[in-house]
């Protein structure tokens, strides 16, 4: 097996759990029809994007992950997967202990077991984005998650606009870079800082795909939600979700304002092919790269 | 001052030394009549790309670049930087020590002396890019260096494609990204893979600019030049040299088959901004980063 055919199911908030999932299992039943192996869902699928504000009590959103959870999310996403032996990346909020909680995506195996987590590392904080209040940086490092359909280096959004988090995932054998995202724009924003901001993220995502030969799949939501207090403005969700090869070039791209699933195919073999002419990993200067661990290199 | 006129001067090689130097002569000329404070030379301005075979007489075109070097390219960058009074990036091929050879960055300071330098750390070494046989590792680290019209994180063409070269620039303070280039198609790669790793080669700087947060500049040779045996094909150098802002947006490019001198502005303030709504430096997990000292995570 060496081309994948792998589906990002990108939408809007539904309004409720019980509706996004209606919306994902039409859309993974259909995917899954067409061949897909693979299934990635946009970050915290299963529930609006609760950190606009910070509010305690929105920490009844988050479930135990456990292998024998009973959660909503949890349950949800692992029957989803074995109806359809479809190999499965499901982002959720997770309850670890009281007052712990971390933003995690689960990979589920096509039998519906759990194949291996990742719990977000870096954590944005940012007006409309207040994910250091709700998240605790993930302590299981970048590591990627075996599956039958190949070895996946799952991240979580923020940690895309970071070289550092897809290197290491390169390094321990990553087949594949995987994005669930959420990220949109703030209604203040002008065209022409919606223009730079959209193709920085994913510019800087293509980026990695390139300086590690791998290919690279981010999946985001679309369509505004709004503040739940008086303090914000709402955020625009931009969509956009797209793959691209170890080139960087375009596999597929989803657009801006629309539920879409996005189909593509990506090529095991074509890594091996692009490493061969642009052998970055054979002349990493790593005894030159020791101050990539200090903060900053003022001392 | 906040705003930095530059000057990316792009050229064929002209055939001999006496050539480019004309050639560069003129364009310095005109654009520090235009406000250029910064001059960025192509990699290796001064010759023709000589690495296209493995000859150890070729070595004879390499001098000496201490202070008082009488070596032709290095006083033709001194003099020309003091006759203008901009600071200039020159790529020379450096001989340190008989059989020590490096590709080596020195930048002038707008009196003719030299600011700094940078011994290109990472070395290539693929079909027409014998490197490897002609520089020795560079052994300065990657360290900025300070001049009178900012910070420069000065690298060398391959280290374009090491993120982090960039970030090691970025958190020593430089305020800016400098790649003296000389890269360049296969005359055997098709058209698609030709767009594809021109797009590669600028998408993967654009993305250590949005990354860090920094702008970028990057300058080209273009033109064929043949092999110099039978051997190779030779290369067609494809020029586009570019700037961007530190979000990755264009500020300049330049054409793929023509002579070009590209004048841009980049804006020392602009850095602050984007660093504030995208504050990545705040969240690097260096405490989580030590395998990127590893070649390969398989221990």
């Amino acid at each position: 097996m060496e081309k994948i055919k792998t589906a990002l199911i990108q939408h809007s908030h539904k309004g409720t759990r019980r509706d996004n999932f209606a919306h994902i299992t039409e859309e993974v039943a259909a995917a899954a029809a067409a061949g897909a192996q693979l299934v990635v869902l946009q970050e915290l699928f299963s529930t609006a994007y609760f950190c606009q504000s910070e509010d305690a009590a929105l920490h009844d959103l988050a479930e135990p992950l456990d292998d024998d959870s009973s959660a909503d999310g949890f349950q949800f996403a692992a029957q989803l997967t074995a109806t359809h032996q479809v190999v499965l990346v499901a982002s959720l909020f997770e309850k670890r202990a009281p007052g712990l909680y971390h933003n995690t995506a689960v990979v589920f195996e096509k039998d519906g077991t759990v194949a291996g987590r990742y719990r977000k590392m870096h954590i944005p904080d940012d007006p409309g984005f207040y994910e250091k209040f709700y998240f605790t940086e993930g302590d299981l490092g970048f590591r990627p998650i075996t599956t039958s359909v190949g070895v996946l280096g799952v991240l979580v959004c923020w940690d895309q606009w970071f070289p550092e988090a897809a290197r290491l995932m390169a390094l321990a054998g990553a087949e594949i870079l995987i994005y669930p995202t959420a990220i949109g724009w703030d209604p203040a924003d002008d065209e022409a800082e919606r223009k730079r901001q959209l193709d920085a993220w994913q510019t800087v995502q293509r980026g990695h795909a390139i300086a590690n030969g791998l290919p690279l799949i981010s999946c985001n939501r679309h369509g505004f939600e709004p503040a739940p207090d008086s303090c914000g403005y709402g955020i625009e969700f931009w969509g956009n979700s797209f793959a691209v090869g170890p080139q960087g070039e375009y596999l597929g791209q989803a657009g801006t304002n629309s539920d879409q699933t996005l189909l593509v195919d990506w090529d095991k073999k074509r890594c091996e092919e692009v490493r061969r002419i642009w052998p970055f990993l054979r002349d990493r200067r790593i005894d030159a790269y020791a101050d990539l661990l200090k903060r900053y290199r003022d001392d």
